[in-house]
């Protein structure tokens, strides 16, 4: 049956499944979000509850339902984005909806900018959608924007740039104010469709709050996730964006998915609306900076002393750590297995093989009294990684 | 921001807004579902609130959770399909199931064939994956399947075959047992993967049922909508198929949109699991009967003198009406609309501007009393309708 797979989908980076195990006394590190025990599950199950009625168990608008929709505008104008009806579209989940930015944006072989390392299965998307893949390098303070114009003249002027500014998945970086302004340039100056994917920037535990690209300009299409601040299983999202444009993925809409629950979105609306949202994200980002915390220190107490660096995220779910280059931490992953933890390794995160001795640290999913233990448990399977590699 | 979309999209065939017109006093054929009063609002209460817990909430397993996969297997093995969780994946629709298959299989180019009229979403998801469509004529027993060496002799070996072959969308038709047959051999001979969309089949009120051809052949990939036999609104569907195949679906579904919701596949096992289903689909299929035969009988009053033919669905939802070829049925919903009457122009239904005077009618969508006093709206329209087009 592979035969009638379409060959060039093969480029699609291979996602190590042992990266996805779980077991019982397995701590993973490996995930994109809160422990269960942390979701909002008596504020969600009343919001359900009022929400059954016949119209959520029917079809819903291609847009997204009216009362999510002001919900939305209302939350998002709280950090000085516009995301009015004719601005916005619920999808199924924020991956559904850069997925669907991505295939109506790009024809087959365009160059689209992502940052070096980027969110793996938006290098899925972009595969899918026969993307050139273009990695422009990072540093402490995010993507290395400056870097674009030299890009662009040696690839090929990009369709689209593609960026995570705020708790970067994998490393948790954050773009600083002045290089967010000159992206926002430097995309217009390359005639390239800038797509902020801002998924975690409501999840700050620290420092100032730093504008997201889509309250900068008008212009930028900005993917937003329900997941982290209402919860996953309802899988809703939103594109945020100029009119026209969003007027041009309604109209393919019906060829995607139809449309996304009118059930999680009568839910998601209540959650929102009723300000249950304020009072559960103060405490999750309370939750997380804690569980960060366990997770920095542990890191300096195992890894102090390898030459191994780590990031330092002000919000968000993830640590990116960077191992020596002669560790591969593919293999590692092998023996953190056996040793009763899990991470995902950095090459996932690269179109193009980089990152190899690079881990991606998820602390948000684990409970604070766990995560010394696990970064110890990971400590170990470097110890008894085989050196002839 | 036009600028920024992808040209070749824009041969996606324009679907006539007006038709989604809803508001008081409109009488709307131009659904796809039942009335919003049939869905089994007490049963998926029960079956939300037995499902509700952290892991509804959390994210769920690419393929599908196991719950609801076991409860797929054990509901297809009565249709002698073997939907084995290896075989299986559960999607967020089954139009999100189709265009997942079309995008994971066709290069762009590709010759696809489809029936003529076909589904007109899945025309967009086609267009989306940059097919070359070609369109197979039907007859009253379904899709010509003889053409199709000729077919393929003249615009090239198709890579896939798409068809709705059981109460066929927009004809309501329902492909014989021989011409299946006929169809796999000839999918083997071409070398061209068979894609069975199969959404209304277990809607069936009169006449011997046949195999679907996933039932004939394990080598066809077969989609399916939990739409019609549970809800909409819970947004699930699933793809069968030989293992192969899904495991390359599974590879790439972190890019399209991770999983379906756990909390509507909750609901939706439960609903399967405990038998519930086939109490609904037998009162669904007698309310459908009704309203099919309300529709023959007002089309008969209203069209029976003027060279305008009809189908005569055993199942499903839809009822196609061809009327002469002088009527433009995109201008006659315009005038229908003003009548307080609505459908879907047969235009939509094809890739090339084909069935420019039909109209597909959903009767499963409207009450029975109301009926009769649609379809002499509709009359009353096309009585209205200016000659000089």
């Amino acid at each position: 049956m592979t035969d009638f797979l379409d060959p060039s989908a093969l480029t699609i980076p291979k996602i190590d499944a042992a990266s996805r195990a779980r077991g019982p006394g397995l701590i993973s590190f490996a995930g994109g979000a809160s422990h269960s025990d942390d979701l909002p599950l008596e504020q969600l199950t009343r919001a359900l509850e009022e929400s059954l009625s016949p119209a959520a168990l029917a079809y819903g608008a291609a847009r997204g339902e009216p009362d999510l929709l002001a919900a939305l505008r209302d939350y998002f104008a709280g950090e000085d984005v516009d995301a009015s009806p004719e601005r916005t579209m619920v999808t199924s989940g924020a991956m559904a909806g850069l997925d669907l930015v991505f295939r109506r944006v790009i024809v087959p072989g365009d160059v689209v900018v992502v940052e070096s390392p980027t969110y793996s299965d938006s290098l899925i998307s972009l595969a899918l959608a026969k993307a050139e893949v273009v990695e422009l390098p990072m540093d402490e303070h995010g993507a290395c924007v400056e870097a674009l114009p030299a890009i662009a003249a040696e690839a090929g002027p990009p369709r689209a740039i593609y960026t995570i500014p705020t708790f970067h998945n994998p490393t948790g970086l954050t773009m600083g104010l002045e290089r967010r302004r000159r992206l926002v340039e430097l995309a217009a100056e390359l005639g390239a469709l800038l797509i902020e994917d801002d998924a975690y920037g409501a999840l700050r535990f620290e420092g100032q709050p730093v504008p997201s690209l889509a309250a900068l300009s008008p212009d930028v299409v900005s993917v937003r996730s329900l997941s982290k601040i209402v919860a996953p299983g309802l899988r809703l999202g939103c594109v945020i964006g100029p009119a026209p444009f969003l007027a041009a993925l309604e109209q393919v809409r019906g060829g995607v998915d139809i449309c996304a629950s009118p059930l999680s979105q009568g839910a998601a609306a209540r959650f929102l609306g009723e300000g249950e949202v304020d009072t559960y994200v103060r405490h999750l980002v309370g939750v997380f900076r804690a569980r960060r915390d366990a997770m920095l220190a542990a890191l300096a107490e195992h890894f102090g002393e390898l030459g191994a660096e780590w990031s330092r995220p002000e919000g968000g779910m993830f640590v990116w750590v960077r191992l020596p280059a002669r560790v591969d931490a593919t293999r590692l992953l092998g023996v953190a297995l056996e040793e009763g933890v899990s991470f995902v390794p950095g090459r996932v995160f690269s179109a193009h093989g980089e990152h190899g001795s690079a881990l991606r640290l998820c602390f948000s999913s684990v409970r604070e009294e766990w995560i010394a233990e696990g970064v110890g448990r990971l400590r170990a399977a470097l110890d008894k990684l085989p050196a002839t590699a």
